[in-house]
């Protein structure tokens, strides 16, 4: 089976947005045991968008569109589609009365421009928008109407809005069934092991003997490193595709031990709450040139209220004084980057919040702010706990968001070390 | 002129990496006055990258590749291209003594595995990689030898490596200065106007008549709407370019009003940490239901320091008693989903950080904790300053990433409307 996606918007092509849809369609429909064979980004454009949609039609047995289904005068997918198919736009009442009633509920008049949304082509499922108004859309097109005809029989094109917080919902409610019901599933298995702590080329040379036997009998092996982490991927298919990334897997948590954070779409935060949870222990935050991005990681888990009691962001020195109990003595003596004041951080915030550990982290996230003594990048990070104060220095000499959301990672990693023991 | 982008990568089909590159090839080159016509996303595998690269070598006049040119057996993007162009692979000394100088460098051997990456296709460009082993390419096709032949004789098909801090400084480098010797760059003018607190629709029948002279000379306009924000984009090409795009975003500006939060690359978090140091003004944040997203988003702003104090992040109800002073018999009598908390919240965290601004938030961001009275995704935000405090409750009833970034953006939305008075 093939299925591609073709992602519309100028805003794509000018590189004003970065475009998340390809990777969330992709990974969803490879869990789905379909992996798209061809993803196309045009603008909005009318021959275009029409040429990308025969091509992909003429190739495929199931394309995705996403984009161009809003009210706007570059919304322009669904009456090309149309044309192209030779499907007249019709008028959907179920439509009709959902955007009614999505404006209803927020107290408004629809705005006329939401006229255009109710037309949907002859024949199309629809799908209503949940989250928004512009419906998706799916049309079974029949060999015949493609030129050239195609040799398959079972051809779906599938339209679905470009806002991912419609696009989402709408893939998940209601495209999910339809690829269950008309799509027959290829066995084809996807692993993630999630590793810290070890560079990528290292992470395969680790690895590489030990699954030589597995790759033999088809075991596919991919890395891909990130920041603060690198993935192994395990892929197989066919009829000994399970045991194949089971054993593969085993193999490479074995040699990788607790350098394996997770699997799949695991991220630290999500194991770090899972592990509090587990343990029944609380965790507060000091957090200085992180300003707030542990504190926002922790809060992306839902359910983290149950172990997170909260942090203190002390980017102005007396915050640090004020909140979290610093003395201005030790700031005047070692600097806000010091081990000491990581250790106050670390011992305040756990006293202000009542919790079982508190971590705190200082640092210089630059780009200025940097001395030859503590260069940018430097960073303190604390943990605290009933045993006492532990404190580690660490260089993170990247560009400053790269450095936030490394450290962020480096403490959720001392955290979740701590708490496997 | 038609430029393509071809990115290369099994990972890219199997959803396990967000394609950076597509958005910053594409925005690069538009900077440079070539806007991207297509971009196609392929598996490395033989007949699909064969075919994608004849398939744009066949409608395109600039052709860029990137991924495939590393050591490993899934790196076979330059022994396709070489073959499909029917060209031999002939080693070359330049790539064999940069490689030597790369681990010698790092004291360490030339694995056996970067031999492969010394062999480039007969007659074509070599960009030696400052940053790594592979290098990049650059061929210049004639015509003749595609099948079919194609009309225009200036083709040129250009090969990066994957990794971004391998192909970023190349592309800089190496691969602009070729552009600017072989393409006359077309005179293209974008701007991005960024509103706030009016819907995609809405954004449209405000400007539509306004600019409606503009579009008849030539002017483009699209929209996009993104979380709590609607950009309006505006391009034009040509001699008369810039003047079209200026007057447009007059008018865009003197009709959406402060709407506009900025242009271009602005984000809200931006503009408001440069309103506050116009104005010599400070911040402090609480914060419930974003977590610390709001803090993480200012301190991404380098020399946020100097107007961002710091805040709470206040998710256990005890650190709204104990380090905000929000009083317990408040929380028991309104819930911390509540104006009065809200309230209490913005007084005490000003008070803390002795600030001039203050900002709280108190919500539920789900995707539990909602009641019929409060559902999920119901806020509170409160701004206090030396004026008192104001408090307004919204609904956001997105998921839970959603809802903490739109509630991130309209906190800092009303900050911003606040400066600007």
């Amino acid at each position: 089976m093939n299925v591609e996606i073709i992602n519309t918007g100028s805003e794509l092509m000018l590189g004003r947005v970065l475009n998340t849809h390809q990777q969330w369609l992709c990974r969803r429909l490879a869990d789905l045991g379909h992996v798209v064979t061809r993803q196309v980004a045009i603008a909005d454009d009318g021959s275009e968008i029409q040429n990308a949609v025969r091509e992909a039609l003429s190739r495929a047995d199931l394309v995705i569109t996403t984009g161009g289904l809003g009210p706007t005068s570059d919304d322009i997918t669904r009456e090309l589609v149309a044309q192209l198919l030779g499907r007249k736009l019709v008028q959907n009442q179920d439509v009709v009365e959902h955007i009614k009633g999505f404006f209803a509920k927020r107290n408004r008049q629809p705005p006329l421009k939401t006229d255009v949304e109710t037309f949907v082509p002859e024949g199309a499922l629809v799908f209503l928008n949940q989250t928004g108004t512009a419906p998706g859309l799916a049309m079974h097109v029949p060999s015949s109407t493609l030129n050239p005809p195609s040799s398959s029989s079972k051809k779906w094109l599938i339209m679905l809005p470009g806002p991912p917080r419609e696009l989402r919902p709408m893939f998940d409610d209601a495209v999910v069934p339809l690829l269950k019901r008309e799509f027959a599933a290829e066995n084809f298995v996807c692993r993630t092991l999630r590793s810290t702590g070890i560079g990528e080329s290292r992470v395969q040379e680790m690895i590489e003997a030990g699954l030589e036997e597995f790759v033999k009998r088809g075991l596919g092996v991919g890395y891909c490193a990130r920041p603060g982490a690198v993935d192994v991927r395990l892929t197989a298919s066919g009829s000994g595709a399970e045991s194949l990334v089971r054993y593969g897997g085993a193999v490479v948590q074995t040699i990788l031990g607790d350098h394996i954070f997770g699997s799949d779409d695991d991220e630290i935060e999500n194991v770090v709450v899972h592990l509090l949870k587990e343990h029944k222990k609380t965790v507060a935050l000091a957090e200085s040139c992180t300003g707030g991005g542990i504190a926002n990681r922790i809060t992306n888990v839902p359910g983290a209220s149950a172990v997170f009691l909260g942090g203190v962001v002390s980017y102005a020195n007396s915050a640090k004084e004020t909140l979290l109990g610093v003395s201005p003595e030790i700031l005047q003596q070692h600097g806000a980057v010091s081990e000491p004041v990581a250790r106050e951080m670390a011992l305040g915030a756990r006293a202000e919040f009542s919790s079982d550990f508190a971590v705190a982290v200082t640092g210089i996230a630059g780009p200025d702010g940097g001395t030859p003594d503590k260069p940018v990048g430097t960073v303190f990070i604390a943990l605290a706990s009933a045993d006492g104060v532990e404190v580690e220095r660490l260089l993170n000499p990247w560009d400053r968001l790269t450095f936030k959301d490394v450290t962020a990672t480096q403490v959720l990693e001392r955290l979740r070390r701590r708490l496997v023991g």
